[in-house]
């Protein structure tokens, strides 16, 4: 049997709207599905302030421990996107204007439009690779296994397609949901022992309230279907069981 | 004049299901604007999986660098909750039945209800006061200076009223928005002056896209009213020498 080797990722939110509460930060999740599908797990995420020696220290705390990290935010023109020189302190990189980018700008504007402010998104750490930006122009990049897009969630979606030959991730990590009609402690006994029949399987669970009634979604993760399946018949055989009804799955 | 103290909180966020990308969360936002209501700054959330090891180092990192933690998350009944136990690890003290908790729950549920899946919602570290629940009778807990409470949202929301007392934070932290007809460029250098001539306001800039326009949301951020109405004249003033528009001010 092939060795099986776990492809980890962590995602680091630098943005102090985040913190403030003033902003709903949707692109965990947005990188962790896309990254699931490419055989990579998300195995943690910091969400960190515009300080620069927080970036640094958070930046060189997490690149060591995961295959890849993800960075959203702070590479804009303003002030407070402080992203790009703080990955080139942590990398021990020049902060310099990445001629590639500067290019790209340059081409994207109208002439006479790229002003100063627009010239400081084609500042990178030195020999950073380049993630185009099909949205808005400004490209995010690499360093190492470092990856850096923009805060915009929409715009970070768009950069996401391109990176897909950068990743190279295991096998996919497929996820199979049971809706069952009870509460948690009704289950918990019985999910226990499914779980601890099955230790390499990621099983979680959780309540939910829809149209009024209570329900649990009960979520097994591997990257082996035959796993996973296996789960769920031990699962509907409890439900079964205990007359528990199964709302959906999927 | 009185030595400015501030007060700062760190956020864990536990949960395979935010990692994975099923579930978004927004307990974050929740307790951020409650805390910067209280003065309190989160400055950094961190989001980590049902692993009690990760839980115990995590926690125990955090705890010491910040003057309030908050959990969320893995205070359920089942074999994925297994937050009360690293929390009891982690402070080095015994896991066992809350006698308080305990009459709680079995006063919460009907005779014959409160059955062995619900009975681990009773158990916490040694001598943890408890939060109450006014939602679905489960208590969260406080040991030290770290507040444990639940995943579900609205459970979440419902039990931060009753914490109010348990904070001792500073001056309230005051968000002002400007909302500018432009773009960052185009501000970048005005705004960058602005925020050099005060440091010590959080001054932040977030592009939008509404209704078909874009925009500049300028958010200012501080305990002291003054400082954010200085702030926002000067801004006003570069807006108007730019010809910019206001969009609204909130």
């Amino acid at each position: 049997m092939k060795k099986k080797i776990q492809v980890n990722a962590a995602i680091i939110i630098i943005g102090n709207e985040i913190l403030s509460g003033r902003t709903q930060d949707t692109n965990t999740g947005s990188i962790a599905l896309w990254l699931n599908s490419l055989g990579v797990k998300v195995q943690e995420v910091r969400v960190i302030p515009d300080i620069e020696e927080v970036i640094v220290k958070t930046l060189n705390e997490v690149r060591k421990k995961n295959t890849y990290v993800f960075t959203t935010g702070g590479i804009g023109p303003t002030h407070d996107d402080i992203t790009a020189m703080s990955i080139s302190r942590a990398f021990n990189l020049k902060y310099e204007i990445n001629k590639e980018a500067f290019k790209i700008l340059k081409a994207y504007y109208k002439p006479g439009e790229f002003n100063e402010g627009r010239q400081k998104m084609a500042w990178t750490p030195a020999n950073a690779k380049l993630i185009l930006n099909p949205t808005s122009g400004a490209p995010g990049f690499i360093v190492e296994n470092v990856f850096c897009l923009p805060g915009v969630p929409s715009i970070l979606k768009s950069m996401l397609g391109g990176l897909k030959n950068e990743i190279s991730g295991g096998k996919p990590i497929i996820s199979h949901t049971i809706n069952l009609r009870t509460v948690e402690s009704e289950i918990a006994k019985s999910l226990t022992t499914v779980q601890n029949n099955n230790k390499d399987v990621e099983i979680g669970s959780y309540p939910f309230f829809r149209a009024g009634k209570l329900g649990v979604s009960i979520v097994i993760r591997s990257t082996d279907k035959s796993k996973i399946d296996n789960c769920d018949c031990q699962i509907l055989e409890f439900a079964n069981k205990k007359k528990i009804a199964v709302v959906s799955k999927n």
